[in-house]
């Protein structure tokens, strides 16, 4: 294990994330809020570790995968502890526990939250509330992307990046890693703001707009309303965040591939348009099953529109309460969930691509054993899939139940309820 | 597709399944019960069918995966109708959808009733009930280890053993394979003898000794009383039915061994001590986890012995009702339907030898990943395991998880209700 390129790697984070600090004190000052301590000292304490950190010097700058996994499980923990402490000391989440859960679910995008929901604004200083729904933006890409693009890196850095990839397998769109993640970096920004506007021309306030925007980048989901973007009760915001949490589920490469002129092969991907066509069918099938519910056809669409999107995209912002939605309803946003969005995008879930690999996968298998011959290899993307990853996709999946069917055990422990009702573990995943 | 020598089997299909079908009419003729015609008139069905297409001749005797397919799913559709006309007839079960899923809930082992269990005895001439409970007899070492067993055939039959094995890989115990199944029958017969003797002796009346032991050894669940074994209300008898319930989940190929005289190698079978180390875990967690309910350890134990037996050999008859339970247990209770038996036993479910295969087959690309170079091949009950086999495994998984979620997406079409109420399903599969 190379410590030394480790530490060294750790210091320059905390750095970049005492910058990144720097942003709600903006808001703070701007505000007038008496909130700067709250920042200024996590600030003071990662530089007083980073700077230190970021000058060791490692004559051995070479990185393995063991080394990979390392620096990632290291990076979250340590983001997490020194993102939690503004809560503290504003007293918005006095208890450790609490804020550490909340930042965790910032920088991870899960969008659970520790905070009661039941006001219809949550009490909270617009700068915290900032550092609150900005740590999802940090984490959208995630960490690592966002921080190989920012540091100037000798080694191979591929290691670090396939440790943390969103997808089965880690393309690299141009010839260097760092340049890869700048342009992927570059896309999340543009977009972003585009939303930012969209929902501030559409007659958003600026800061909320901003708010709305990095939380629905980072498909994370914390909003500064208890009640979400149900809050708004407007089509026209509805219908811009769920355009911008289906995009900001699509895998970037299809954007870089429009960058570059290359549209026709971007939207012949076939993870694209099997994530479109998942969404479509699903939205027609909810809006028709839950007419009942609503009435009307396009109330139907309005929710279902929404609702998918943000389940797909992992995002989690409501609409509507779909508690009251019939089973198949249900059962439909459940799956969704699990599958998630497209590889290399900002989505979490088990993504459409490993999907459409495991498919065809099973496909073969089922096919060659009737056959009793051994088929030809994978085509995924045109392209010939390597066995490896075709192989890494489904020992994914498999550990993937593992750990869901672990978690609900473990939860289950809690209380005498119902098992069924710790099922949701497996959206934390 | 070779149709003569499908027809040809299917034909002496029918004719073993007519002389099967003699033994419920020695029941109405001990009781004195007017059922003779319900049985008779399939009998006669089937013999007008079968014995023509048994005298098929086929100058082409080769079997391939294909025509094994068929057979198997043929010859469960076949024996399902003609299984449900004594229902039928008899009026017991007057309804033909009725009847059929009964049937094939007891062919299948499932042990899904139509029936309503309200009453403590259900209604019905005891040769029929004979007949509905026989099935799972019939049903239990899978319809075709049963038929290979009987039937004098020529051509490679291994494909049809293939098609239907119990487990993994299908092995052969002896290298003929109709020995083989000749064996494993009478493994199966002398423990069903057994256990009837040890029931009888206890106390139970022979009719009912014979019908407990049928749904044991074929690990069914059918009963001939609505509150199943809870209404016999004996330790004795717990004990004995949950012993045999353990048994019989047991791969057969360890009794196989034991019976040559190779005891220790049988004993120190991988799957044989998973299988127990899971039922002596969650039968001490469970009997832990519920003390608060049950008052006192012993009946704690008894609870727990006898409902992790019957959920893992995927039996399901019931000593106590077990919504009552804490949400621990009835996630372990879930958990172990999935697993469900060994390989090679009567029982349903994944198998043992499936999960250890895919743990270890996990394990072995976590391993891979983090040293960056491939590990040797996987060790399975000390011998190296074929790589089709491990990845057979890995897609029957898969498969598994995709018709559990689609079953459960169909059912849920049916009601308003909670869609976790649907999940069950998967105890289907």
């Amino acid at each position: 294990m190379n410590y030394k390129v480790i530490l060294n790697l750790l210091g320059r984070v905390l750095i970049v994330m005492a910058l990144l600090m720097c942003l709600p004190i903006a808001v703070a000052i701007y505000y007038g809020e008496q909130t700067l301590l709250a920042f200024i000292i996590p600030i003071a304490g990662m530089l007083c570790i980073g700077v230190p950190l970021s000058l060791l010097k490692a004559k051995d700058k070479s990185l393995y995968a063991k080394e990979g996994f390392v620096i990632v499980a290291l990076v979250w923990i340590l983001i997490s502890v020194f993102g939690s402490i503004p809560f503290m000391i504003s007293r918005t989440i006095p208890n450790f526990f609490d804020a550490f859960f909340e930042t965790v679910s910032g920088f991870t995008t899960t969008g659970a939250t520790i905070l009661s929901l039941s006001n219809t604004e949550i009490s909270m200083p617009k700068s915290v509330m900032f550092w609150r729904i900005f740590t999802h933006w940090i984490g959208g890409m995630g960490v690592l992307v966002f921080l190989i693009a920012l540091l100037p890196s000798k080694g191979d850095i591929m290691h670090v990046y396939r440790a943390e990839s969103p997808g089965p397998s880690s393309s690299k769109l141009v010839s260097k890693i760092k340049n890869t993640a700048m342009i992927l970096y570059c896309i999340y920004l543009v977009l972003t703001v585009a939303m930012m506007l969209m929902l501030y021309l559409g007659g958003m306030n600026f800061y909320e707009s901003m708010l709305t925007a990095f939380s629905t980048a980072g498909t994370g989901g914390f909003s500064a309303y208890g009640d979400s973007i149900m809050h708004y009760n407007s089509v026209y915001v509805e219908t811009v965040v769920a355009t911008f949490m289906m995009l900001f589920g699509v895998n970037f490469n299809m954007y870089y591939l429009i960058l570059i002129g290359k549209l026709s092969k971007g939207i012949k991907s076939e993870e694209f348009l099997t994530y479109l066509a998942i969404i479509f069918l699903a939205v027609l099938t909810i809006s028709i099953n839950v007419l009942n519910v609503t009435g009307n056809f396009f109330t139907s669409l309005r929710q279902a529109y929404f609702q998918v999107t943000s389940i797909m995209s992992t995002t989690g912002f409501v609409s509507v309460n779909f508690d009251g939605w019939p089973a198949l309803s249900k059962g439909i946003i459940l799956f969704l969930t699990v599958i998630g969005a497209s590889g290399g995008s900002t989505g979490g879930g088990m993504k459409v691509s490993r999907l459409i690999i495991l498919t065809k996968s099973s496909a073969k298998d089922i096919r060659s054993n009737l056959r009793s011959r051994s088929v030809n290899c994978l085509m995924f993307e045109k392209e010939p899939l390597d066995r490896t990853v075709e192989r890494n996709v489904r020992t994914y999946f498999i550990l993937w139940v593992a750990i869901v069917v672990a978690s609900s055990l473990i939860l289950s422990l809690d209380s005498f309820g119902d098992f069924y009702t710790h099922l949701p573990a497996l959206s934390l995943v």
